[in-house]
């Protein structure tokens, strides 16, 4: 994985894609926390359009933005929606209470977990699968 | 449309959707000519794995995102695969022989043309649909 790859991995906003009914969808999101190259957290909403489009299809990618010059990584993988309490305990910051009225327990606060299957890196004119 | 709006549909860089077997696809690409609010014209090519997904399947979206603070736009719609000559030649530049080797008449060559079907405007913690 080049230092490219990494850097884009580390980016604060994703552009994460669903699909329902051979549409697809894009949404930027906060990465919340990450485990490794390979695992993305988002905080969602129980009662949102998209928490719904993955538990009826959890295919869906990420993708990472960077400048300078164009510069892009799609991940392809699924997302998973958690309402574990210990989980949500553990990724809870005050400031989200600006979000979730109700606080951790709040029951239209779930997490979103991304898990990659593939990566592609994308520079100016030309793209590349590569190891996760 | 709000002014927020019109701004993001004016940014140069789109991330855009595709769908193939369930699976959906970002890919960010430089919106080369626009037409009203509503169809966005992108440079492409005819072997390219996207193409390929929207000639089986011309459901696209097209999202614009902008700083400061997070706001973005998510047009849903169709992308039509164009080869038409004289389209080429209306939007061909002369630094795109960097990118199709053969020039205007480069069998590789080909436009993308997303038209909107729908609007949706997304700011920091709500979302509205728009008329386009």
């Amino acid at each position: 994985m080049n230092k490219h790859i990494k850097r884009l991995l580390n980016k604060k906003i994703a552009f994460v894609g669903s699909e329902s009914g051979g549409q697809p969808f894009i949404k930027a999101m906060l990465v919340s926390y990450r485990e490794g190259n390979n695992i993305f957290y988002f905080d969602s909403n129980n009662g949102s359009t998209r928490a719904a489009q993955w538990m009826a299809n959890p295919s869906a990618c990420v993708y990472f933005y960077g400048r300078p010059i164009y510069r892009g990584v799609m991940l392809t993988g699924k997302m998973e929606i958690i309402n574990d309490m210990e989980l949500k305990k553990a990724h809870w910051k005050r400031s989200m209470k600006m979000i979730y009225k109700g606080g951790v327990t709040d029951p239209d606060y779930c997490i979103l977990k991304f898990t990659t299957t593939k990566g592609r890196y994308y520079s100016m004119f030309k793209s590349e699968d590569f190891e996760i």
